[in-house]
């Protein structure tokens, strides 16, 4: 078994933050995004869309998306439950960390990708104001998670999860992508000191 | 229990269809997304995202994000397995899901909200260079999805599956994003009238 990595990239991150709340070491290989080598014959052959991260098992299957490697370990190693437990806190887990995906995590890389000059061969062609429309969509839906955090301890509860590790890496996304957290968010602050200071925080 | 439904927009079309193939019937409410009724002070109480659909439980609990309302049947009523079943099974069915996702069903999207002038008012505001920049992504993972058709039977493998419904739907909905389907795609054209000949594809 071997992860394909890619340094601090968000969705790489995101496997790595899930694997080390779990306990799972596993051992990985660097492909460096920025080098292009994600297009690479040898790599296209692991994953023909060209993004990371990807898992290959023992018996060669592999498995790209940060999420499914993640639900992957969940089932075989279910403790501690990272995607909830039961059908409501299951949905719940599910529409929150796909809210943080879609409007932060989608949002903040639609900054990056269409205006960082280092992400210009990442993403053909670049639509400037594509970048400027997800600006303002970041700081509406890091008020809303704010409301949500008033009120609980975790993005999806009582409970940490993997919507509080796309919400983590999504938020540390927003510095090379250049977007500032508004100062008055004190319960998204709050938690975000909570979740940093986690072990799995340095993956 | 009652769905917050939309006539055939795509993601509450991927709930309906996803409901016809468990067979269960829900009391459903129509919100209408091209009057704007989403956006109404009635609906954001309900969900403050703004999106359809969503779920109201018996208790109140309201969930939102149609494959979260998705898995909150598939763990209330297993039978029949949409989400894979065993590890590596829900990881690849995980995997074809999200690729369907986001470089077909959301670039496909993209195209409608920032090219189609009935969708103004739903995306603000409308960048028509990103519109076209989406529609070479839609034939690329097209291509690719014909490929994994030559080999198998559904999009994630030997059982339909919650990738055949979004696949399903987007692909529909390329009709109204004025997207012509590649004629060479073979292998995608006999999935897609062995799918759309299901009883469920009506929803």
């Amino acid at each position: 078994m071997k992860l394909y990595d890619s340094g601090r990239a968000p969705n790489p991150r995101r496997t790595k933050i899930f694997l080390a709340e779990k306990g799972i070491s596993i051992p990985t290989e660097q492909v460096d995004m920025m080098k292009g080598e994600q297009r690479s014959p040898a790599y296209r052959a692991i994953n023909p869309m060209q993004r990371m991260p990807a898992l290959i098992l023992d018996d060669g299957t592999i498995i790209t998306e940060s999420i499914a490697i993640c639900r992957y370990f969940e089932v075989q190693q279910p403790e501690p439950p990272l995607f909830g437990v039961g059908a409501k806190d299951i949905a719940l887990t599910e529409m929150w960390n796909r809210r943080c995906e879609i409007n932060l995590l989608l949002a903040v890389a639609n900054v990056f990708r269409h205006s960082h000059p280092a992400a210009a061969a990442l993403e053909v062609p670049q639509v400037p104001a594509w970048a400027e429309a997800n600006r303002p969509k970041v700081v509406e839906f890091l008020q809303i998670l704010d409301g949500q955090l008033a009120k609980n301890q975790f993005v999806a509860g009582g409970r940490f999860s993997v919507a509080d590790i796309t919400a983590l890496v999504a938020i540390d996304f927003m510095k090379p992508s250049k977007i500032d957290m508004p100062a008055d968010l004190t319960h998204v602050k709050r938690w975000y000191g909570e979740v940093s200071a986690r072990p799995s925080a340095k993956a």
